[in-house]
């Protein structure tokens, strides 16, 4: 098409309020339009991105046995109660009330619908396995929407859901959707995407992984090992601390520590080393506001999501008021009131004399040690790996930290659903079972706008072929000027000819310098060039946006040129 | 693929609560699963041919310019506000507030969107005409859903909008639009939708047109001309009332009619023509409860558009109590209250002696004349055609009224929204202006519904092959037998090679008689059956759902004759 009738309007400066140069960029290129907080719109150049990236991955999805399915955005409250998650899942949830007072929801996954489609279909073991898939649009009312498509509120996903008689049959299909994930993120330009080990979270089930393009604007941090091949998700990373050989035991004293409200200022005050102090750390429980402390060494940090999944409760940061339990900044684990649950870091193991709070205002002891004082301890794993850190699984101090965005992620849900929701089918054996699933989801927005930010340099996107709104970017550099228009021209329509997507810039009275501006806002991946200059030679300029190529061809070679071109950048992407 | 790894079981008992054939096919054929009143999944085979009907219309949009977009289905109410339709849309419009107590809206259709996504962009008269269109799902919270996928909550819609700098160039691209639409109704297999003028309703505007699909089932009432080509919406249609020479003067009487509750009660008490009676139908506004009196002849019935219209206001049929102004059962033009708001009908125009009610409880006038009573009288057209009524156009007494699906429609927008939402260009000569707006529907789903309830025998839908699930369905009569199998294997993936969508019923144990009803329940056009019978002598037989073929053809032929047959299905579609 021709760039003058593209809906649009490119503009040359950041806007003040992104983050991010993919928003910026996709901003400023009008990819994209904000309606509300973490809603947008999306123009025609990001369209056709993202259609571009929905035939990928529904091709993927096809080739391991898909059936696109669709569910309805709008679902009824009783479906999410069947699961329990109605209840369960917070304020993300949108739950509203139709002209009948009925409660419905907006559907932010659809486990709950997947299962209740093919519940009476499912009810013999000989329909196994299958998998289904939709491309639909989500709500998930995010607290804090951020960096334009990375993080918003609703989006067009791509969510899988297979189901299986046995585990065996989930992990080999399971890793059939990881094969294919890969292919997606290959054929979609970013090879480069790791699979990490996360938590599973509020979906439920076992094993999960998380597809990860490492970006340092990412507000994921992945775990990995410079030695082997680990990764995880901090979430899930087990964290292995060594402290060295024991020193000799201590006495227990009690002193005073004024004006000290960190573990931190209490070692500078008393002149102990922090990674010999014990930190206390305090959750309350969301369902009854119980208090659970965790006990940390002081140079580590809480890792929520562990210390969730091993209490069995939501918890948020606590208030401990004056009438608490608790003695706000000198809880200790030596005296502390049976009324608060609590547990020990495997980072305080194998110390022998630590500093902790005295559980009395102004106060902490030295030489506290642990199995003196309380008995048998049972250390648990709730506090974040640290750069530096030992692999858990090859057990070298081998850990690097990075940041990365999530583009995808796969879970092995086993029978949550299907169990809370009674979904059965009779086993060969004339049992009545509950099949077990494997759910599998891609968001399509945020995976363009990862790439965006992976592939852009100063003055724009690079958009790989695959995806890229267009595959060649055609500049007529004077369309006032009749054999330069007729040359272009002939290009263009040469090239529509040959199966080609062209955007043709014959704008007249446009400055090349703008021209080559809005080219790079579009970040196609070939450019050709014609103007009066190369047009006396008999040549067309040719170039990558990627700056890769750069050549002067015979205009009667172009479009074999420019064909055979585009196909070696398909090629690269295997 | 293999029918038996096609998810969703066929069932054979009609479902009790379908009220049309398209509903219950779809639900016995497993197309479709009710997920809440008017919300639905699609299963495999239904998003097979709803994909097949979105690819077509986005043929169509984009060869008449159109350029792709997605609007979120979240908006924040302040958008609809700014187009004052928060408040004047009724509860089919869903509001809630988000996390934060922002009120938001489920789109039902994005006018609103649309100008805000290009009214930056549009500010030059030289970016105009262009036209964005979107494949997105739509919540509208229907009263009373009905008939499957005819009327739902939560669909599927292509939705369109245009924008022009002058009325000339929005017809000429209405045109265009009028004239894909047709393109899109033809090659899904329904050339025979018709265009009618329809009134504009809540979208503003004034121009606008419905694609019909004439069905007993439709539940929209089409004016159609015998004698010309004149077709409208009944809404829309108006009303030509011709009441012959006017008969002499008579004198006005009130007189007592018991017990009479209706017009034909008072008719038939006195041994009058319901033709020379007047009946009051009343209304009261939603916004204030004013009454508004219809008058008409008594054998019309009150058009409620067009009275609307009229009083420019949202109505709703009377409460009459006791202490009401009106005299329930007994209102007549001649001394009703001057605090109800009254039109009179022009079927009413050129009658002498009307027997109205005397706005006196158990009375009624007799011989009474509107002109002679009360005046000057203003006649309007508040009243539906009727079977047998004059032509508008023709002036002939040659009117049919049939039943409709409404597939689509499109509208003349004006500058309804861009006026509103301050959307302004600077034209050539300087002057700052509102553009005007086109906007163009067609639901996926209920295009799906119609074409199945309009091509359907006994047993199953017959689809046509441009949006059937797959074109050629290949059943294995006896996939015990290795050479009835290995002929139907070859056929199969011969068919695949030739890139041809097939679904291929190889089970095992399963009757001809089961499979046949599989096989019409799923609609395919062309039917290939493999059998021992037929291979014994050199033969497999090929047939249409339609029944105009019903041929053997050698094996080694079949594949050929297969896809000459799938080009002529496509081919009668033009």
């Amino acid at each position: 098409m021709k760039l003058k009738n593209l809906v649009g309007q490119r503009f040359k400066e950041r806007p003040a309020d992104c983050a991010t140069d993919s928003h910026a960029f996709m901003v400023r290129g009008v990819y994209m339009k904000i309606v509300s907080n973490g809603i947008f719109s999306e123009y025609p150049v990001l369209r056709r991105i993202t259609s571009k990236i929905e035939k990928i991955i529904r091709e993927e999805m096809d080739a391991i046995d898909g059936q696109e399915v669709l569910f309805p955005v709008v679902m009824p409250a009783e479906l999410w109660e069947e699961s329990g998650r109605y209840s369960s899942v917070g304020s993300e949830l949108v739950r509203f009330a139709d002209r009948h007072k009925a409660p419905m929801v907006l559907g932010m996954t659809h486990e709950e619908a997947a299962v209740q489609l093919v519940r009476e279909y499912g009810q013999s073991y000989q329909r196994y396995p299958f998998m289904i898939y939709q491309m639909q649009r989500k709500f998930r009312d995010e607290a804090r929407p951020r960096a334009g498509m990375i993080r918003v509120r609703e989006f067009t996903m791509k969510d899988a859901y297979s189901f299986h008689t046995t585990q065996k049959d989930l992990e080999e299909y399971y890793q059939r959707c990881f094969d294919a994930y890969h292919n997606v993120f290959r054929r979609t330009g970013v090879p480069q995407v790791i699979s990490v080990a996360s938590d599973s979270g509020m979906m439920g089930g076992s094993v999960s992984h998380e597809y990860m393009l490492l970006n340092e604007i990412g507000e994921d941090s992945i775990v990995i090992c410079n030695e082997c091949d680990y990764r995880a998700n901090m979430e899930a990373a087990a964290n292995i601390v060594d402290n060295g050989t024991p020193d000799a035991l201590k006495e227990l004293v009690c002193v005073s520590t004024p004006d000290c409200k960190t573990i931190e200022d209490v070692c500078a005050f008393l002149g102990t080393d922090v990674k010999k102090s014990c930190k206390a750390v305090v959750y309350q429980k969301n369902c009854d506001d119980s208090y659970v402390v965790a006990f940390t060494r002081g140079d580590y940090e809480v890792n929520e999501t562990k210390l969730r999944n091993l209490a069995g409760a939501e918890i948020h940061p606590a208030v401990i008021t004056d009438n608490s339990v608790l003695t706000a900044g000198y809880i200790g684990p030596y005296g502390i009131s049976d009324k608060a649950e609590y547990y020990f870091d495997v980072s305080l193991k194998g110390i022998s004399a630590l500093v902790a709070g005295a559980n009395k205002e102004g106060y902490h002891y030295t030489g506290l040690n642990l199995e003196r004082e309380l008995g048998e301890v049972n250390y648990v794993d709730i506090s974040k790996v640290q750069e530096g850190g030992i692999c858990p699984h090859c057990g070298k101090p081998a850990i690097s930290i990075k940041r990365g965005i999530e583009v995808g992620n796969i879970f092995q849900l086993g029978d949550k659903y299907t169990k809370t929701m009674g979904m059965t089918y009779t086993d060969k054996d004339g049992v009545v079972k509950h099949p077990i699933m494997g759910c599998y989801g891609i968001g399509v927005g945020r995976l363009a706008a990862s790439i965006c930010e992976e592939y852009h340099d100063a003055y724009g996107p690079v958009w790989p072929i695959s995806i890229a709104p267009w595959e060649v970017h055609l500049c007529c550099l004077r369309a006032d000027d009749e054999t330069v228009k007729g040359v272009a021209d002939d290009l263009y329509e040469k090239l529509k000819a040959a199966a080609t997507e062209v955007i043709y810039d014959d704008r007249r009275g446009v400055r090349p310098g703008e021209m080559f501006a809005d080219a790079d806002l579009l970040g196609v991946p070939v450019r050709v060039v014609v103007s009066l200059k190369n047009i006396k030679e008999g040549k067309v300029e040719i170039s990558t946006r990627d700056k890769s190529v750069k050549t002067s061809v015979d205009i009667d070679e172009a479009v074999e040129y420019i064909i055979n071109l585009k196909n070696q950048l398909y090629a690269q992407l295997g």
